[in-house]
């Protein structure tokens, strides 16, 4: 993928604050919505959710999840035209003993101040979401596929 | 569900143009961004896809899909306590000789005039997806779910 079409991706996932996160729920798809951050070394994507939710629960079950960031609506573009990308990723619970949860919470705070109180209540956790792969789609017909280690790269330097 | 969330929830499926679609691909949730009609009897939300693409396989080898359709980020809000409803339902394509295509053409089109060329495009079809169930999030804390029916009725009197 070239430099322009990197920035582009790598604006879009920073510009966002929420993703329609895609689990598996009884054999079929589930999609909710998540705010998210993005972990300081790239690692993926930060979500913090209660356990008493059907996605956590469905995390906890089979770790294989897809996170759908879109660009806003409207500002002139045919939907059909929008800037997206899919990622396919495996989501793993990092326990608040666990030596990365104090950067990822605080990536996540920065973005979402006033989850501050949910960090005290005992259904909550942290999970970090590692991309395996992805598609961006730049606009109409602009479509890429992407390896999970160069979305990495991509949010290494975000 | 009071006439108030109804309402709500009304409001929203037909203030936004674009839904994140989840559809089933090789055992995994995968989501992509969808534009989406409303069918004019309320049965169900009307999609326009390229056989081309994989969500358009997906649907073909599993009917079962979810569309999260979600309130606009920004406004004053917390990303978290963004209105959203996710549905969980069945995706049928309707062919060009269904006696319902031209009625969800039309609809299709009256929201997304652009995409008119498209319906020149041989492999291009129109899906219904038929609600089965759905949970309706009004804002923080606020969650509901609804049967197939319930929904179907909302979108009859949209």
């Amino acid at each position: 993928m070239n430099a322009e079409l990197s920035e582009q991706l790598s604006r879009l996932v920073r510009a966002r604050t929420t993703a329609a996160l895609g689990t598996l729920r009884a054999g079929a798809p589930f999609v909710s919505m998540v705010p998210y951050a993005i972990a300081p070394d790239g690692a993926g994507f930060v979500v913090h959710v209660s356990e008493l939710s059907a996605h956590t629960k469905d995390m906890l079950s089979d770790a294989r999840v897809s996170l759908l960031v879109a660009e806003a609506e409207g500002g002139g573009k045919t939907p059909l035209g929008l800037m997206r990308v899919s990622v396919q990723g495996l989501a793993r619970r990092i326990p608040s003993v666990a030596p990365e949860h104090a950067v990822l919470k605080a990536a996540y705070l920065a973005r979402f101040p006033d989850a501050e109180p949910m960090f005290g209540f005992a259904d909550f956790s942290i999970f970090l979401i590692r991309p395996e792969s992805a598609r961006f789609v730049a606009g109409f017909g602009q479509a890429r596929s992407l390896s999970g280690e160069s979305i990495i790269r991509l949010l290494q330097q975000t």
